[in-house]
Formats: C-alpha cells, structure tokens, sequence
C-alpha cells in the first residue's frame, strides 16, 4: 500500500531547477544524493538538462510513466500539472507547494480542484504545503530538508514540515536516532495519518511509528485504524494544539466536564496509541522501541555505579507504576561473590563508583539472567578510573544475547558520547538522565499492555428505536432541541434503562391521585420543557408522606417556577416514587466532540459532579471491557467496591446502562448532549435507577 | 559565613600524595591548577616535597595556620588528623575520606568521634564521604573530580557526588552552564544544606541556589531558613528517595493519608522552596534563572519560524498555567507592518520559515516593547535559510537593553550548536525543546511568586493548656495512647474547637435523661477506649426521637459493641444533639512526619476521605495564609464557595479550627495523630462543628 510513494519505480520532479537556492533545485538534488536507483525525470519547460540528467518540458513527453511525481511549482500552476499526471497514468503526487488551505479561502478552494482532480484520475496525494518523503531503505530522500537522516527503525509522520528540519538536524549528530521513513503531511488534504499507519502497519523496515499531530478530522477512523495497526506495531503520537473549547456552546454537565483534551485521551487510549506530553518524551521512548526487544513484564534491575542517580530511576520507575524487580536469593549471592563487600547486590545493583567494564559485565549477566527480572538500566557515571568504552561494549555484547530490553544511561556529555555510540552500535539507546530511561521503559509497559488488550466486545441489546424516533419527531415538531424529563423517560424505557414509577401530574389533584397509586412517599419536580436545572428553581420537593403534602408542594413548586422563569411552558409536576437514598450518586452522560463524535462520560454524580469533576470519557462505541474500565478509572473508583463497611455497587447495572448509552448515542447521531444525573446506582444486585434525564438533539 | 573554606587564606592537603591515580594527588593537583591564590601546603609525613610544593609531616609543623584543611587520608586516621587540626587552630575541614556512617556501625561511631573533636575545637565540617568542594572565583578546587566547571551563577550543593561528577561533565561541554560554587556534602556530619543556603544567601557570585537532596533530617530548621534564604535568591531542589511509608505504623485516616512525598510537598512549599521532579528539569531551571532577569508577571510571547513548535510552547505555557500575551493593537500592526503577508503577527508570532535575522531583530523589538509582555521565547527551526548565528547575536544584542527575560529555543543540534554559543555569550539560556523553556519560565513565575509571598501571620488563641495536660496525664496514667471521645472532647474544648452539646451515659436510663435534657431527636454512639472507628462496629444510632428509642439504642450499640469487640472496656453510650445535616463533612488531621514533625491534613470528609484522597497538607506552625490557602487547595475546593445554589460555607471558621489544631500540634508535640472527621461545617456565619475527634499520643 502507498508503495507508489515509497517504492517508486522512476520519480518526476515537475518543478526541477537549475538554480541552486530554489526548492525545486534542493528537490532534485535530494533524489540524485539519496541514491535512489530508479529514473529520475526533472519537468522544466526551459531546460533541457538539469543536474546532468535530461530534463523535459511536460510529464507528457516520459518515455515510461513513473509512479510518483512531486510537484514543486507556483500554486497556481499545481492543478493543471495534476491533470497533465493524471492523464500520463501516475498514482501517486506529492504536493510540496504550498498555497492552498493554509493561505486562504482562495487557496482552499485550489485544494478542492486539486482533490478533484486527484479522484478524477485515481491519483493518491501527500501534502499540499509539505516538506516531501523520506524512505531510507529504498533509498529515497524527496523533500526539500538539509539533508537524509540515518537509516534506522523509525516511521516519522509529521504535520509540521519546519518541526521535521529540526529532528532531521538532531538526528544527524545523534547515534541512536534513525529513521525507515520521514513524511511530511501537510494539509492531509488526501493521504492522512490513517494511510500511513496502514501502509506501515506490516513493513518490516519500521519497528515503531511516530507521529506529530495537530488534528484528527476523521476521528471514527482514526481509532479503528490506529487499534488494528497498534497490535502490531507501537504507535507513538505528540497531538499538539490549543483548543478554543469556551467557543464551544455548552449547556450540560457532561459538555462542561469534556474538554477536547479529554477526548483526545479517551480516544488515543482506545485507539491504542501512546500520547506522549512533549517532543523529548517522544523520541526518547521511540528510541527504545526502535531496536530492543519488548518487556515481558513491569519489573526492572538497575545496575549503577552511583547511588543518587540509582535513586532517581528508581524514583521514575515508581512514579510510573513500575517495579523494582526483586532477586532470586542465589542471583543476590552470585552477585555478592563477584563484587566488594561495600556493593549494593540488591536492587539498584551498586558495582560502585570504582568499577571497571568487568563489574558491570558480571553484574549485567546475572541479573539478566534472574527469572523475576524483565528488562535492565546501566547507568554509567563518569567517574575517576570508570571505563566508559569498555563499558559500553561489554553491556552491547552481553545484551546480544539476551531477549529482554537494555537500556543505557552513560551520564554527563563530552566523556559519555564515546559510550553512546557504542551502544548505539548495539541498538542500545542511552539517556543521559536516568529517570529517562525509567519513562521509557514505563512506554514499553504501556505498549505492551495495548497490544494484548482484548478486542473489544460490541454488545448490542435488543431495544425499541422506533420509540426513540417518535419522540424526537414530537420535540422537533414543536420547534425544540431540548427533550423533557417526561419524554426522556419514553427513551430511557426504549433503551432498556430503569427508572422510578412516574407519571405526569396536570393538577394538583391529578398529584395526589397518582401518588395514591405509587405509594407513599413521592417525589415531586416541576415538568417544563424549559427548566433544564429543577433544583436551581426550587422544582424539586421529595420525601412527601401524604396527600395533603403532595398538595401544598404541587402548588409552590409551579408558583416557584411561573416566578423565576416567567416564560416557561409549564405542563405540572411529575409525581415520583421515592427511591431509596442508599445508593451512590453517578453520572452518565455524552456530549458530541467535532472531532471524534459522541464521548460518553461516565463519574460521580449529584452536586459533587462540578466540584470535583471526577470523571472518565470513553469514544462511543465502545466495548464490555471499556464500560467495566471506566468504573476503575474514576478517583472515587473505591466507593463503589465498597470502602469502610458499606456493600459495593452494582457494578454490572453500572456497565450495562454505559454500553446502551453508548449504543443509544451511535443509533441517534442527533443526539448533541445527555445527561443521567443522578443515576443512583445500590448494591450489588439491587440495579441502578436514573432519577433524572435529559437530552439536547442537534439544532 | 563559611568564608573559611570558600576563601581561606591557605589549604592544607591533608594526605597529599606524590603518586598519580591516587585521590591525594588528585586533590592537590586539581586545587594547585585551579589557580588558587593563597599558600597550599601538602602534608605527607613521607615526602618532603610534592608536586614541586614543600611537603610538611604534619600540620603542627606549618609556618601558618591555614584556613582551611581537605584530609584525604584512610579513615582510621581522620580522628587524629582533625586533633590536630584542631590543636592548630584551624576552623574548616572537608572530609573526603570514606569509612564513615556510610560504611558500618563502626563508621558511624567514627563520624560520631569526628564530630566530638570538632566541637571541641570549634571546627566546621564538610563531609565526611564526599567529593570536596570548588569556588571558581576564590579559584579554590579541592576536590577529586576530573576538572573544575565553567564560572557562572549557580551555587551547587549535593549529597551525591557521583552525580556531580556527570553533572561536571555536562557542564564542560555545554556553554550555558556555569557554577559559582560546587559542594559535595557527603554524610552531612555537621554543615548541611541549611548552612550552605544561609552562606549564599548573600554572595553576590550566586545568582541561583541548587541543591540535590536525599533526606531533610532537620526539617523545621529547613523550612525556617530556606523561607528567608529564598526571599533573596531562587532554590531549586531535586529530592529523590523512595520512602517504605508502609513501614511506618499508621492507623489514623490521616496518617494513611501522608506520605513522606506530601510531607516533601507541603514543607518545600511553605520554606519556598522549588521542587523539581528531574536532573533535567533542575538544569533547565536553573539556567533561566542564572543569567536572566525575572518575570515581572506571566504573560509571554513567541516568537518563532515555524508553526508547530510555536504551538508546543504553547501548550506547555498553558499546561503550566502561565499565559500566552495579548499585544497592544499597535504593537500588531507594527508587526505586520514588517513582516510579509503569510506572517502571523498575533502571538505566538510566526516570522515564517525563511526569516533571516532581521525578522527576528524587528519582531523583538516591538513584542519586547509591549506593556503586555512580561518574557519571550525565541524559537529558531533550522530551515534551509535560517540564519542562525546571526540570529542569535541579533537576539542577544537587543536582550542587553531588555529587563524583561529572553529564553531561545534553538532548535536541532549541529546547526543549532552555533546559535546556542553566541546565546550564552549574552547570558541567554538555550533549550533544544520549546516546551522546556515555557516550562522554565513556569519556575520562574512560581519564584517571584514565592519571593513576594508575605511572612506567615502566625495567629495565636488563647487556649486552656493545663486542661489538656490533665486530660493526658489520666490517660498514660491508665497505660493508653489513643485517647476517647470524651477525653477528647475535654481537649477540643480547651482549644476553642465547637463541639456538639454530648454527655456520657452509662446505662440506658441516664441515656434518656440526657436526651430530656438536650432535646430531641439525639444521636447515641459506644464510648469505648478500645474502639475507635464507631460505626464499622454498629456503634452509632441517629435521629433518635424519643425516649423509647434511645433506650433501644443503647441496649443495642453495647450488645454489638461487646460482641465485636469481646475485650473492649466500655463505658456506656454518649447522647448527643444531632446537629444539622445540611453542612459539608470535612476533615482536619494530624499525623507526624519523620523529618518534618506535625502534618496537618484538611480534606474531604466523611466516607469520602478515602476514596477520593481530596486532602492536602501543612507543618505546623503555619500562618493564616496557609490555612486559607489550604481551603483552596483541595479538589473540592468550589464545594466550600458554593454550587449550585448551595450557599458559600462558612471559611473563617474552618480556617480558625485549621489555625487552632496547628496551635494544638505545636504546643503538645506528644500528639502523633489527630483526626477531626467530620468536620460539619455550615454556611456562612453558621460556623463548624467537630462531630468526631480522636487522638494518639506518643507510645
């Protein structure tokens, strides 16, 4: 897939220069020092030579039809050379002009005529406004950077084109940095972060992919792409970018509490991917994927010849929820025997600040080898008689052998660089800071975790949509968005939801007459399509024991209502059975994200909601195991296994009314915002019960 | 203060060793070509001459009494050496020898023996166990390390020296890391971290205070200078050491609540201390801080030529809390006014990816001038026509007439090597990750707001000490610690704590009595010396209104009580008035921290406290800023200022309480732990009420 791109059997450059300076000069430069071994065609009207190689006035005139042109023209230029592609049958562009969505409405447009033409002719399309591709293994350097990175392990994708000439720049001095492919993305206004991890999923040259995000448009996308790639390969992801979230109208709990960066999380996590928080995080820990095997398990060894920074990686390492591993008793006096009486033989091993390359090499080999150990940091400081080199090699041959991760952590600068590349030479990558080392490796766990994450389990229940619909068309008849409680009550009995005895009460009378019915005592709240906040109003009384109560509350609560919303339709009270308050209050609900879709949000509910936003966020659909996850995921997780005497909740009415929610949101797009709060959830096996509902459909 | 071993007149090399790979040559060769000023005297009772100096066999027989004296000799011998010291007159002695605390008991009565002679002869110690110590203006290195680090600003003080020696090596490869002093502090025998702090306050070679630290063993005295030493100057800590808080025996909620990190947390931030949570973030830090001036508030401008990294910054300056500047609208137009269309001219500026430096120059020079910009970052990618070093000269130039701080982040490495030389030329700080320098600029925010913090208020009540000195008198006198709940009603009364109105009955009939006379309804709880969480035993009724239902209560609560607890002495129920239920449950505690002393918690109460952790901490003593601070704090914390139509609670009394208890803990240092939970506090003016205390003295 996208091979047209990467394995090209002949390049075009439309655009080709014979002035030095000019990017279409820099392109072409690039391709011919690159080594790239196929026929390379330099398109300029005004030349007939350029960089001595025949150039020629239109891709028309190619005595063959190479794979990928990159076109390096003046914008205005760029849709008529996709046409002339087109026309000579090539598959694959890479748009490094830029001039398009970037710049204006104008340009925006010139995109579209350029996608256009691109589905006329079948033509896939990197950019516009890009740096250009790397592939280094074809070898293959078509962009316009200072240079080819080295060859390594590493699958780049980026958004940002300047942000790449600064990689490309560390890469170059760095010994451990190496690269299969470099793209640059630009406007994604084809070929998009989705292609690549496809097209990258079963290369055998990329070990780990990288990308710099600023946007994800098609999120759906993203996470069933980036779910099914990650199984078989990391991916790595910096997501950039502040959001205007107070541009965003919001009027429910749920839409408050999700800010875009909660969706972002909640979907990287379902997608698989690993975020990472800044630029260094994230080629420190793709180094560590690039050429080491994968951890096996959370528990690691240390070996230092100093103890502060054996403190700090072990600080890191717990910090990160990882463990320090603990030694076989015979490990421990093995590495008694071959090291000082003053050594550390626990973990952090301490070969101390006089050890030669011997100690490290001896130490390393059994704590390997110790069956309760999954993966090693060597931390070298530079002292007086320490032997960096030899060090370095003998941890580069010892690590050849085994099949757990090592990773070095050679600190300081000028006296450590001669043990980096060595280990580089191993495919061991140092840090210098050794809680560096630790983050990776905590990177490692996590990914490890993600490939052997089950696949999720879509249940579907069996529920009435047509009911769903009905009321929808009602509410939209009348001109609102807006779903009372008395109508969400019809679409939480459609999908399956449990909620208390109710009817709606016109008069006081009426009120009295159902609460006969249910049973004493009732609740009453005031029912108006136009109160969305009953408490705020005073439209709630419960706890009322009798008919005479029933009566006085009817009356206040509609004379509260009529007063602090003057407009308000107001169609009476909803008289309620009275549920049992011994359960925990939680919140479900859903507010739409622009760029993922509905975002189910499930946390503690009632008046604790705003004040300690103690919530978690799952992309809908989602699975049995992401409903049961999410219980976990809440800072008050512990009250519902029940703290300090009182019974845990119903976890499993928790998780079934999360999975219909989410189902409830992906049948009704229309659905911008929901809200469940309280859902009184009781203990295990007396169910959860939604005291209160309600929904705003898309205007 | 110290001046003795910082500028001593001469040093004597106590163990000075003709033989090369030795320490006592190294020691002798590293202070001889530091190019210190004053005599330096070898002492060797075996050479007469070493390293063409006059060697002496003891430092009886020198023509001068030195300053200062480094003893590098076996350990066995340090004792008689600092007698002799000591018999000389001299006043400052750095041990490096090891052997000590470090090694085995025997060590530790040695350093014991050490420190006897030195305060005999009334000599300051550092070390023993260490690397040594450098002044680069004196010049004076006295230490083993392989080199001495560039001059600069930064005062360097560890308990590792090993870390020092990679530190060392950083230093003298990067340009913008410059050391004015260099300890190593070893087993901190007698000059710790307080001392150095106190010594630099006021050196007007340090710019920055940093310190690598393990352990505060003398907490109070810590957070005592260190508040007034960083009134002066920024202190920058990394504390590293994993506690086993597990080991510690903890049965109170409080004390399950402190770890030794929030007790880290809580007293670095009361003695104004910085923490950092990485080698690199303690660096990165520190460089911003050596050279540059400080924030005069949070708002700062980017500039930068490409558009993702400029977004990286931004991010992280948000993350941090800091703000992105707002220019005046004549400052944007100015900007557009010099920059081609596609610029972006509102912050983070884009100069665009072929800016020379004269984009830069322009683009300074008008944001700097803003009112509304309190700093800059200068983001410079290595595009195919970046100018680097001449961007960084025009930056640096312009910067000297700046008293607003310029951090670059010159990104890559070859190319930006050059850049990053002539920015340290200037004294600005380069950071090869934007999103590092937006965070430097975080500490130095948190520094000046440090700085300007007002002396603590420190409030005291009259109070009824005598009272509590019975209370706890009866209770040692009866072999117990934990003192009950009517005991400790004695106590809180003493302090001024309200308490609800409560009486001990000691049958079911005294029972009613004392519910007669408080009024109904009543609540009944066990009073028991042996049980001390009441309701996980059934010990607590509520709402109990009337005569015959306290009766069932009591005959109830004893029977369950005895059966849960067959041994527990029991004195029979307390009747209390049932206060009102409408206030929020908070929680104020204690517990006793190892290095620190007494932690007072204020948190979430009720069943809460333990599943949402919502707690957060002081050392006692703490002013009246700290105990509101404290209500701020908390996740909650909206909780206490009123939602949802709740009206605000009421603050004064909890900060009153807050201020008592720290009074309380402070005067009775016997008290290990306290728990007031709940806490009821009510709406404004409706104060807060001690529903539940409890308390262990010291075993």
């Amino acid at each position: 897939m996208l091979d047209a791109f990467f394995k090209p059997n002949a390049v075009a450059i439309i655009g080709a220069s014979q002035s030095p300076g000019k990017l279409g000069y820099t392109v072409l430069a690039n391709v011919i020092e690159s080594g790239f071994r196929g026929n390379i065609y330099p398109i300029n009207p005004k030349a007939s030579q350029i960089y001595n190689l025949k150039a020629y006035p239109a891709v028309a005139d190619l005595p063959e039809t190479p794979d990928l042109a990159v076109i390096v023209i003046p914008y205005n230029h760029v849709p008529n050379a996709m046409r002339e592609c087109g026309e000579k049958g090539i598959k694959a562009v890479v748009v490094i002009s830029a001039g398009f969505r970037e710049a204006s409405v104008e340009g925006m447009e010139r995109e579209l005529e350029v996608i256009e033409i691109a589905k006329k002719y079948d033509i896939r399309v990197i950019g516009p406004n890009c740096l250009g591709i790397i592939d280094t293994y074809t070898p293959l350097n078509a962009t316009f950077a200072a240079g080819t990175p080295p060859q390594g392990t590493i699958a780049f994708m980026s958004q940002s084109g300047a942000l790449q000439t600064a990689i490309l720049d560390w890469s170059l001095a760095a010994r451990d940095l190496g690269f299969s492919k470099f793209v640059s993305l630009g406007n994604k206004a084809d070929v998009a972060e989705t292609d690549l991890m496809l097209a990258w999923a079963d290369d055998p040259e990329s070990h780990v992919i990288l990308a710099y995000v600023e946007g994800v448009p098609n999120g759906q996308e993203f996470i069933k792409v980036a779910r099914q790639v990650s199984r078989k390969k990391p991916i790595l992801v910096l997501k950039s970018g502040v959001t205007e979230s107070g541009s965003r109208a919001v009027s429910s709990h749920t839409g408050s509490l999700a800010g875009s960066e909660a969706a972002y999380d909640a979907a990287f996590y379902q997608a698989g991917v690993l975020r990472l928080d800044s630029l260094q995080e994230l080629f420190d820990n793709a180094r560590a994927f690039a050429n080491q095997p994968l951890l096996k398990g959370d528990r690691i060894a240390i070996i230092t010849n100093a103890g502060g920074p054996g403190i700090l990686a072990t600080d890191m390492l717990e910090r990160q929820g990882m463990r320090l591993a603990r030694f076989e008793n015979s490990t421990i006096q093995q590495i008694k025997d071959g090291l000082p009486d003053a050594a550390s033989a626990v973990n952090p091993v301490d070969v101390l600040g006089d050890a030669l390359s011997d100690r490290y090499a001896a130490a390393l080999e059994l704590v390997a080898a110790d069956p309760n150990v999954d993966g090693v940091i060597c931390i070298v400081t530079p002292q007086a008689m320490t032997e960096i080199v030899e060090t370095a090699n003998a941890i580069g041959k010892l690590s050849q052998r085994l099949d757990k991760p090592v990773l070095g952590a050679f600190m300081g600068e000028e006296r450590a660089k001669a043990g980096e590349d060595v280990l580089a030479s191993y495919g061991i990558p140092n840090y210098k800071f050794p809680e560096h080392a630790a983050r990776a490796f905590a990177a490692m766990r996590d990914y490890v975790e993600i490939r052997d994450r089950p696949d999720p389990e879509m249940v579907r229940f069996d529920v009435d949509q047509d009911a769903v619909k009905k009321v929808f068309e009602d509410v939209r008849a009348e001109g609102r968005v807006s779903v009372g409680e008395a109508e969400s009550r019809a679409i939480a009995k459609a999908y399956g939801l449990r909620l208390p005895q109710s009817e709606l009460a016109a008069t006081a009378e009426e009120a009295v007459k159902v609460a006969d019915s249910i049973g004493y005592p009732v609740v009453l709240k005031i029912a108006s399509p136009d109160i969305l906040h009953k408490t705020d109003v005073g439209g709630v009384k419960v706890g009322l024991g009798n008919a005479s109560d029933v009566r006085d509350a009817f009356d206040l609560i509609v004379y509260r209502a009529q007063r602090y919303v003057p407009d308000a339709r107001i169609w009476g009270c909803l008289v309620q059975e009275m549920v049992p308050t011994d359960g925990i209050e939680v919140l479900v609900g859903m507010s739409k994200d622009p760029q993922f879709g509905p975002l189910v949000t499930f946390g503690l509910g009632g008046i604790l909601v705003e004040a300690l936003k103690d919530v978690t966020f799952r992309v809908a659909p989602f699975g049995r195991e992401d409903a049961e996850a999410m219980l976990d995921e809440i800072r008050a997780h512990s009250l519902l296994r029940g703290v300090r005497g009182r019974p845990p909740a119903d976890r499993e009415a928790l998780v079934e009314t999360l999975l219909r929610i989410g189902q409830m949101v992906t049948d009704f797009p229309e659905i911008v915002e929901m809200d469940i709060n309280p859902l009184m959830v009781y203990e295990q096996g007396r169910g959860a019960v939604a005291l209160d509902m309600r929904l705003v459909l898309k205007s």
